[in-house]
């Protein structure tokens, strides 16, 4: 390629809120620091490899609208080397710190297990010096044990325990992978982890193979000496009919039925949230009040639509109550916020892969700010403070420490011989609160 | 009441699948004898006490469309007792044999805690003298923590631990009352256990304090001697925006968390668990999987509603399929199947809750029926057991039971350097199968 | 009522966009001058009696939780006086030009029509003196036909023309009170026009009811010589299971084959428009498409709820691009903004009335100024006419205006034989743009 | 192709409900006479062309897994030819009277218009052949307009006036190639006739240019003496996130808009009713009612999924209730029952392909049975005809026809001065009726 697909896009920079320059930033000017941090270390950004690089355009009622140099032209490994200079070329452009990768979207399947794995560890040497050329670093990888036909009835799932093996070769390798590029995390997303239907499926036995792998998996971090985070990406379903990491709550009784809740976290995706029948703040307070707040996919949904859209984030109210409860958390330790986003099949430019990224970026700056401001100003949780305050009273704590029992506190209850009048909620309150942050 | 709301109605019997008597069993022959048991002893039918007796028709857009003689014209009390005569009156024409109550449905709220206990207690005597004469059975009682004005931000997970203690005195009483009216089970359902906004809600604070509250109810439990199962109702959302009891797989990591999963279980309603996005038959198999199958609430909803409907069930295949997953469990233990069913608004007469519960029933004897030849023809556990069969080898079996390493099942596979091809699903093949005894 | 409910709540007023006051406007500034036109001209807000003022905080899970002063403690009547100095004390501090009412809401049921009707005439009346009094205008007037159990199958499409009958005596009623009191519109809204089961339903014929029902209103507007616009309100469900009114489109094939697209319009709901599978912005896109755009009703939904929740809306970046459709459809003519909204059943003190509305008033005002930033920079519209300016062509004309034929057509693109390469949809960058002037 | 792919699948037959082989028909026998008529002639069964013969089992998240010997190995006529071949082979073995297809599954995408409509021209020859061979019909046609790149943006609402030349060269092929193959009716589904975000979209613009797309294709109809009838195929969604076809109702108001309601008619398919909102029979009463019922694709949705999953339908009472609703329409004329249906991407077997068809036929078989028996018995008919009684006295007639105004009915019902007592749905009764005949 010795042409720049992007050479028409200088690098991006902020050039404050009033720039009209559409390739500019607006709100993300990294080094501007939001409560002790720079802007750049809370939000910890990455691009990723699959749906930029490597998604075509095509959907279930139509083929590919992309026209990537790097689709074809030359065999599989030229492609390759072709996809990963314009992806760092992408990434270099963009400023953003951190990138994302699948096996399979950085290499090419080959015609046996050892021709696939050779394509890969040659492809990681080339991701390994792009790293060192441009200073990108690796916020998280993953094997794609979804997308080929062995695992049409899983990977860890199967029942088949050969394909069982051949997703271990693909989970070692990557994670050995991950470790070798300094990457900072590790995420498994069970795509095919689920069924179809329950006629031809054994619900626990699936489980109980789905334990073993995640138990082998973190095993293998250990033994090699991987300090990043193993986290597990939920999805209620779609390609699946039912994925057994249906939600964060979920998640949770799977990793502690395995014992594993203290070695492995979460990865939220917005679109996966909204998708199992919750709001994305719902999916990360949840993760913070469990202890497995990991990392985020930012990719939000459609709210007419069924299935996995994957579309920039583009509404900052919202995005800042989710900024809001990751910060309340503490924050994200070793993640980041990841775009698993695709821009429309429509949105056929070079120049559409940086709107998306940079609108998407923005709106998570600009969110940033917003939370920040909720939390300098301190308001919203003085009044969770107020309204929970019966809670660290003498009477309140021998409840909640259990030095109390159910009869003591009925007959309590009785002899005081009172109704006791609920307090309001205050939600509109609250909501125009926010709203005095988000500037509506 | 000197004149029975029934009388039209003779007792409903059982008078074959040709029956056209709208008012007789077409298919629920207690009797009869289904794998080696009564199909009396499999189903369990309860009937409710509030849908039927007290709910009066209203719903967010209009009010009461039922005239039942017992909501208006005595005292509170006197209109309890003309209730009770009612319902067991119905229950003994219509050949049930369980029923299933909220404190409030049998007793009113009186001004004070201790006149609503007072109130309840009496009733209590009336139902034991209702159930003597009648040989009625109590399936399972439960306490209504979320209808009065004092539990609108919740009872156990209430911002106010007074409100905490209202809810604790109601559940001791109920709990006992369940004991002494020989009921085999106690149900929790958290309707407004969840929150309408995080904005005003402290999750991580309000999962322990239901974790709290659960806890001392089972200790609660073995004090008393109640040998009966303590199950919990999961739904996901309605009336609150979001209920922390939101599937059986979030219950479990609920249970586990605090310590329960081994004192309680989930009562399944087919309405909430399509709420949550799962099927009917995916709670049950997932309960049976996690060791969690306790009772079943038979109520569907509409697929084109986004709120519980609570219909009677009226779909065999649908039914089949959910009984053979309780027969592929085991059974329900002490639970049973109990119609948490509203006729329709419109349906006035007291002759439409005959219609109501007699063609659930129906629909529940015919899908047991179904069920049995599933399980006698036996070609779909066969199908099972053969998709997994290489589990069964001790190339499965090392794995299942942890004695390789991700790294040796990597090595084998590049070892044998061979791809694994995928066997066929058979779905359709299955499902044909499953037509084959519903008749279709 | 010697004490005002809302006597601690002093009139609301513009105190600018960095106000900390939380019973001030941040935003709605009524004199400003928006594109040529007051704030307030644009906006016309109207605030609801229903919920409002008659709502008592009930839901199917529980009972009301508002203790209102005129709720209790006097005849019907007497309350029904109360409830309007509340209601006209509430309007002007909260300085809404506009209000709405359905017949029951002012006024109670009698027990037969005529005392009903009288009970009407007669808080017309008190309503006329109270809108002298403040200043207050009628936006709409409605009949409710859905509450009462006569209504329970239908008003108009009710399966009894008796039934049909009594609606008929409601609408007359509620549209010469309309007219009396200046109302400026007349909205139909069919709640129970529709049906729960088809096995009981004759569709057509209640759809031929339905149009002859809103025939004879049109034709009662004319010999009154009623000025105001007739709207209906679509909804696709609940109470129902299917509303004959389903979505905007529906709505207009319903006009036009009872020869009605000329003398109605639509009352567009956002919560309604979301229940339906549509954004708020495509169903007023639509209105003005095929000239139906009459008036609003600006509540939003829960995205994670499938019923009618009916919150203020909240969310200035969503409620611009729906103001920004109004203004490109020409604005709203007799209509407006109205707020058919409820506090949450938890939010029970009378000044989160006030929060409410103030925090709806703002967020729409706020979007108007958005609104009018897109239009006033103009390049959204640029964008849409260089997309679409092959069509201006002659050749593009032609077509449109039916001058070519399907086989002269396809001729013309075999002689030219050439692919046409697709243009990029932009959307992100169009997004991006948009977010410029939300301040995001 | 010298050896068949299906060559180890002997022709399906009839062998009688107690068959348990798997691929024998039990319930399609396909010259019983169910009310007058053959029941193959009122089923008019078709299957499809492109998922069974071109979806190569690929969806967003992965590759294909069907492995037909037709998808790779020679020129894309060759396997065009191979491909015919097979499907021919399998309708054959099917006993299906009817296919279906779009020029694109039959035909390979040329590099030029020409080329394209060659390669088109050459296989309608060879399909042609085919039926002579076979003595199969032609259910309907229909031009791919969705799945080429040049249609990302809409074919006939196509923003580029020389894309909607294109397409209409497609449909005049298209539509002349059913002529010639004695096709029975011509189908347009609008797949990108919709939009993805209204910031690029004239929606008023777009409605105009599919009106005079349909209103040529209309006019081309009667130029070349086709005879069959022109079928729009309604989805409310998926590819595009609004689809001006959204749904019966909103199809209607768009032929009147355009002067067709008397020219076309709907294909309407199940799943995509229940995406839409709708039962399948309520699309189908609706058609009926408006008079647009045209034919039917009888796949399936599933439940808990939010897009397209076109499955077999498997469930005989809900498929029954769709078949009743048919038969009291008058039935399909022209129209028949196609299988728009997928086996699922893990049925990779060509037994799957035959299992997913006879299952489909066999419940649709087995509902056209009891919707006779729901028709014969006449009981459900007879319970509405008289709910609606009071619409046949002189005084409902009265009103139906115009003959009394809004005053005169509001006047009457107060003179009358009484309440109306409203009836019974006896929507549990009317489920039970139903149940009786599907055997539940």
């Amino acid at each position: 390629m010795t042409k720049s697909y992007f050479e028409d896009i200088a690098p991006v920079t902020y050039k404050g809120a009033g720039s009209t320059d559409p390739l500019s930033f607006r709100h993300y000017d990294k080094d501007r620091v939001v409560l002790g941090k720079r802007m750049e270390d809370h939000l910890r950004f990455a691009a990723c490899y699959w749906h930029t690089f490597c998604w075509n355009g095509l959907d279930p009622f139509g083929g590919g609208t992309f026209l990537r140099p790097w689709f074809e032209g030359g065999s599989p490994m030229e492609l390759a080397h072709q996809k990963a200079d314009a992806a760092f070329d992408f990434f270099s452009r963009l400023s953003v710190p951190y990138y994302c990768f699948h096996d399979r979207d950085v290499a090419p399947e080959g015609s046996t297990p050892r021709e696939s794995r050779e394509n890969f560890l040659r492809m990681v040497d080339v991701l390994g010096a792009q790293q060192q050329r441009t200073g990108m670093k690796l916020l998280w990888g993953t094997a794609n044990l979804f997308s080929h036909r062995r695992f049409m009835s899983g990977a860890a799932s199967n029942p088949d325990p050969a394909i069982f093996g051949l997703a271990a070769l693909q989970v070692r390798d990557a994670m050995n992978a991950t470790l070798a590029l300094g990457g900072e995390n590790y995420v498994l997303w069970g795509g095919r982890e689920g069924y179809e239907t329950l006629l031809n499926t054994n619900l626990g036995q699936e489980l109980d193979q789905l334990g073993r792998f995640l138990t082998m998996a973190v095993e293998h971090k250990h033994k090699i000496g991987f300090k990043g985070t193993i986290l597990i990406e939920p999805k209620p379903r779609e390609p699946s009919k039912h994925q057994y990491d249906f939600d964060t709550a979920t998640v949770y009784g799977f990793l502690v039925r395995y014992g594993l809740e203290k070695e492995v976290k979460v990865n939220i995706e917005a679109n996966h949230a909204t998708l199992s029948g919750h709001s994305f703040e719902h999916e990360i307070a949840t993760a913070g009040a469990l202890g497995l707040l990991g990392s985020l996919d930012m990719n939000r949904g459609d709210p007419q639509l069924g299935w996995d859209t994957d579309q920039f984030p583009n509404n900052v109210p919202e995005t800042a109550i989710a900024l809001y409860h990751v910060l309340q958390a503490g924050g994200l330790g070793s993640g980041g916020l990841n775009f698993d986003s695709k821009v429309r099949r429509q949105s056929i430019d070079p120049a559409d892969l940086f709107h998306g990224h940079i609108g998407g970026m923005d709106v998570c700056a600009r969110a940033l700010l917003v939370a920040e401001q909720m939390i300098l100003d301190g308001q919203l949780q003085q009044a969770l403070d107020a309204r929970y305050a019966g809670w660290k009273t003498p009477a309140g704590q021998d409840i909640l420490e259990g030095r109390v029992t159910l009869d003591q506190l009925a007959d309590l209850a009785l002899a005081t011989n009172v109704d006791v009048a609920p307090a309001s909620g205050r939600q509109e309150y609250l909501e125009n609160m926010v709203n005095r942050f988000t500037g509506a």
